[in-house]
């Protein structure tokens, strides 16, 4: 297991489209499977209105609040592949031109509705590659 | 996307051994992939001795932490699948031959060192399929 840097582990992030936003709901751990984006460094989700992380980033004077995103591409048989998990501030983008444009970006999973778009600035990045001849079994 | 009830969700999970552990480690969100099997209606991994949610569970009288756990299998293209989460406290097994037994079903993904194999008793289940026509895009 070789742990990866931030630049690496950016980069892997942005190969792949799905991933977890992770966050706390009433105190409990929550998980969602999204669409992303990798922009600059940002981590850039849509979330549907009715989605629960999407009730916590609504009021307009939101902070924003701290999630966690992981995604991983790990072969189930050999265990072979790589996860990469960012942490940091989650906030909707208010801007609409701009939220318009980030919108195009990522696809979404089921029919339209009204979405928030939603930027992850990584404070923390971490993750590791799985690789053969390190003691995978 | 239509939902899914709890026997339908845990039969999907024990069709995966690939998920994520989400749990809350020094008031921040963490996530964390891991093999799993589904044992009755318990979601069980196993944890290296030196991870971070392994230490929440390692004192000999901890009431055990509530941790999320997601596994999915979601097409990157088309975007059909699944995903479930389970919610509920997540204990050691201090049995030693149910931890053995337990720990035989679940594959290792480096090499072996001192585990924790933990059970997860699932309070709330939910998960979601995605299905053609089902307005995806």
């Amino acid at each position: 297991m070789r742990p990866l840097d931030r630049t690496e582990a950016l980069r892997l992030l942005g190969t792949v489209s799905l991933g977890r936003v992770v966050f706390t709901q009433q105190a409990l751990p929550a998980v969602r499977p999204v669409n992303h984006v990798v922009d600059g460094e940002d981590v850039v989700v849509r979330l549907h209105d009715g989605s629960a992380l999407a009730g916590l980033l609504a009021p307009a004077d939101a902070d924003g609040v701290v999630v966690a995103y992981e995604a991983d591409e790990i072969d189930p048989v050999t265990h072979l592949g790589w996860s990469v998990v960012v942490t940091g501030f989650a906030r909707r983008v208010t801007d609409a031109r701009e939220a318009a444009r980030l919108a195009g970006r990522l696809r979404s999973w089921v029919a339209p509705d009204p979405v928030q778009v939603v930027r992850i600035r990584p404070d923390l990045v971490s993750g590791f590659r799985l690789e053969r001849g390190a003691g995978s079994s």
